[in-house]
C-alpha cells in the first residue's frame, strides 16, 4: 500500500499556502510537510514557527525527507535545489516552469542517473493534467499538434479588455490583485511564461528538448484599440496562443496573439482559465480546460504529483526514448494580420505571400503569410501589431479587412 | 518491457474497423489481432477470411489469446463474453456502455475474483480519457460534480437544428448517415445512451454502483420549435446534459436537456463532440472535450486500453474502496422552464417553488423548481417539454420568458 512520505517544502507563497491547506483538507494522500524553507526571516506567517527553516540544508540533508517540493520564484536557485535533492536521493515536485524549460534535458539525465523522479504537472497550465495525459494516454497516438491558452493572467486581461471594456492597465492591475500575474508581469504579457510551458509540453508531446531562447514569443502588449475594434466587428476574439506542430518531419513552435472565431472552442475559455488542444491522427481534436492560475489549482496539481510519488510514478519520456528524433525548426510561415501607423516602414515585400493592404483613419492593415523570422523582427517594433490569423481564409480576411476599413 | 499481446476481437463494425486500422497504422502498441468473431456468415469483409470465426469459443478457449476486445451491440451477449473471458484468464477491453452500466458491480467483483482487468475508456465519451483521469489524477481531489455532453449524435442533431435550421428528422438522418447514431436511435434521443455513460462515470467519480433504471433520463425528442425560438432570443443554446453531484452526503444524477448560455464552455461544444466538466474543491472546474462518436475516436480509446494492459494497468476503483460510501438518491429539486400547449393540464402546484407563468400564441410557459420525480412524470407526457435551466437566476428567467412572450 501507500507509503507515508515526508515532504520538505521550499517557498511558502500563494501555491505553497494552497498546497499546505489542500494537504490538510484532503485525506487520500499519505504525505505530510515536515519542514518549510523560506527566505524572509521577518515575515509574519500563520503556522507554528518550528516548521520553518532558513537553511536549505536542513531539508536537503535530512535523510527522513523523501520528497522536495520546490515552489520558489528564482529559477537558478530552484535548479540548484532540484540537483541537490536528486543527488541526496529525494524525489522532486516542482511547478517552476522557467527552471524546467531552461534545464529539462539535464533534469531528464539527472533523474536517470540518480534513479529518482521529478514531477511537474503544476508547471504547465495549472490544474489541467496535460503532462500525465501526454505521457500515459497518448502514448500510442500520433499527435500532430498541441496548442492552447497557456497563461491565465493574459487570458484574464484579454477577457476583461474585451468583455468589460477595461483598459489594458486596469485589467493588468486586477489580474495582479487576484494573484494571477507573475511577480514580473512582463513574463506574462510578453509571452515568456507561456513559452516556458510550451517548451515543457514539446518535450512530452514530441520528445524534443528545445531551449526556450530558440522559441519565438510575441506578447499581447502591442495589441491596439484598432485590433480590438477589428476583432469585435468580425465576431472574433484575441487570445495569446502557444502552439507547436509537426511540419515535414520537424517541430515548429511559437507563442503569439491570435484571432479566434467566436464559435471556436478556445473562444469560450475566459478569465484565468487555460486550455490545451491536442490534435492526433485517431483521437482527432481533444481539449482540456481548467484554471491556469492561482494557489489552489496549482496546489492541486502539485498534490497530484505527490500522490503519484506514493505509487512510485515517474515520467517515462516515451516520445523521447521511443520517438522519431524530431528536430526543432523556426523555418515556417504563418498567416497574419499586421496593423500599423500610416507612416511605419513596412511593405508587401516583408511578406512571403502578400494578400492585401487597406488604409483608414491613420491606420493601415496588411494581410498575408510571413516567416517566423519576420514575425520575430516585426514583433520587436513598437509601431506595429502582428496577430496570427490561421483560421481565416485569406480571401475572407481581405473582405473583412476591407469592410472594416470602410467603417473606421 | 512491454509484452507482445494477442487479441481476440468480437464484432467488426465501425469501431472494430477503426481499431483494426489504428492498430496497423501506429507502432507503439505491442499487440496484434489474432481472431475476429463475427455473426453474419455472408457479409463481404475486407480482410482475409482466415482471421474470422463464427464460434465464440475459438477465442474464449484459445489459451494463446491474452485480451478479449468486445465490440458487439447486444448487451446480454456481450456480458456473457466478458464473464467467460475473465473466467478463462483473459483481460477484457470493451466499449459497451449498456452492458457495463447494467453490470458494473458484478464486473468489479469478477475482476477481483479472477485477478484480471476490464478496461472501458471507450465506453464513456469516445476518445476523452475521462475514466483514466478520474481514476488517476483526481484520486486526491474532492470532486463535487461531474456533468457534460455525453452523447455525440444528439449533440450533432441539436447543433444542426440550431445552426443550420434543419428539422429534427433531417438532422437525425444526417447523424445516422455519418455513423454517429446508435442502431436504435431512441437510445440516443431519449437519453438512454448518455445515462449508461453517466452510470459508469458515477462509479469512478463517487464510488457508487447504481442501476441505470434508477437514474432519470429525459430525451431531446420533446423539444419544440418554440423552445428553440425561446433559446435563440435569449442567447441560449440547448444541450442534452448528463449530470451527477453531491447533495447532503448523497449522490444525485440525471440526464435532461438544459439551457446553456452562449458564453458557457459547453455552448461551443458542437456537432459530434462530447464534453465532461469536473468540479472539485481544489482544481475547481475542469473541462475535457473530444469526439464522442465515430469509429476512430472510440477505436483510439480502445487502443489506449490495450496499450495500458501491456503495462498491467487496472482500474483501482479508489472512490469505491477508499470512498465515503455514498448512496444514490432521486430526492432533489431542479430549476426548469416548462413549455406546453395552452390546454395541457399542468399547474403551479406541480412546482416546489413556482416562479412565473406566461402565455402567447397558443403556448404557455412556467418556470420554477420541481422534484426529479415530477421531472420524470412530466417527461412522459407528449404535450409538454421540460428543459433544465440551472444557470438562470429565476428572476432573470421570468424577465426573459416575459420578453419572449411578447415576441411570439
Amino acid at each position: 500500500m501507500k507509503k507515508k512520505l515526508k515532504i520538505g517544502l521550499f517557498g511558502f507563497g500563494v501555491v505553497g499556502h494552497g498546497l499546505y491547506h489542500v494537504l490538510n483538507e484532503t485525506h487520500g494522500v499519505k504525505a505530510e510537510i515536515k519542514r518549510i524553507c523560506v527566505k524572509n526571516k521577518n515575515k509574519q506567517r500563520d503556522l507554528d514557527s518550528a516548521i520553518f527553516t532558513f537553511d536549505k540544508n536542513d531539508i536537503l540533508f535530512d535523510s527522513d525527507i523523501d520528497i522536495v517540493v520546490e515552489l520558489i520564484d528564482d529559477a537558478a536557485a530552484a535548479f540548484a535545489i532540484v540537483k541537490s535533492a536528486l543527488e541526496n536521493g529525494k524525489h522532486v515536485v516542482t511547478a517552476n516552469k522557467r527552471m524546467l524549460a531552461e534545464n529539462l534535458g539535464e533534469i531528464y539525465e539527472l533523474q536517470r542517473k540518480h534513479n529518482r523522479s521529478v514531477l511537474y504537472e503544476g508547471s504547465v497550465c495549472g490544474s489541467i493534467p496535460i503532462l500525465r495525459n501526454l505521457e500515459e494516454y497518448y502514448d500510442n497516438d500520433l499527435i500532430t499538434s498541441i496548442e492552447g491558452i497557456f497563461n491565465g493572467s493574459t487570458n484574464y486581461i484579454l477577457t476583461k479588455v474585451f468583455e468589460e471594456k477595461k483598459s489594458y492597465a486596469e485589467a493588468l492591475k486586477a489580474a495582479q490583485e487576484l494573484g494571477f500575474a507573475e511577480s514580473d508581469p512582463s513574463l506574462d504579457v510578453k509571452g515568456f511564461d507561456p513559452k516556458f510551458k510550451l517548451t515543457i509540453a514539446i518535450a512530452h508531446t514530441f520528445g524534443v528538448f528545445v531551449k526556450p531562447e530558440n522559441i519565438i514569443n510575441v506578447g499581447i502588449d502591442k495589441i491596439s484599440a484598432v485590433d480590438l475594434k477589428y476583432a469585435k466587428e468580425n465576431n472574433l476574439t484575441i487570445k495569446l496562443v502557444a502552439r507547436a506542430y509537426k511540419l515535414e518531419g520537424q517541430i515548429v513552435g511559437f507563442v503569439a496573439p491570435q484571432f479566434i472565431p467566436a464559435d471556436h472552442m478556445l473562444a469560450s475559455v475566459r478569465n484565468e482559465y487555460n486550455a490545451v488542444l491536442v490534435e492526433g491522427a485517431f483521437a482527432e481534436k481533444q481539449v482540456f480546460i481548467g484554471k491556469g492560475a492561482g494557489g489552489y489549482p496549482t496546489g492541486s496539481a502539485v498534490l497530484s504529483d505527490i500522490s503519484a510519488l506514493t505509487f512510485d510514478y515517474r515520467y517515462e519520456y516515451k516520445k523521447f526514448t521511443q520517438g522519431e528524433g524530431f528536430s526543432f525548426t523556426n523555418n515556417a510561415k504563418v498567416d497574419v494580420v499586421i496593423s500599423f501607423h500610416e507612416k511605419s516602414a513596412i511593405s508587401p515585400t516583408d511578406f512571403e505571400t502578400f494578400k492585401g493592404g487597406y488604409q483608414g483613419n491613420g491606420h493601415q492593415y496588411m494581410t498575408g503569410s510571413i516567416t517566423l523570422e519576420t514575425l520575430q523582427s516585426l514583433s520587436k517594433r513598437d509601431d506595429i501589431s502582428v496577430i496570427i490569423a490561421p483560421q481565416l481564409s485569406l480571401v475572407a480576411t481581405e473582405q473583412k479587412v476591407a469592410s472594416f476599413a470602410l467603417n473606421v
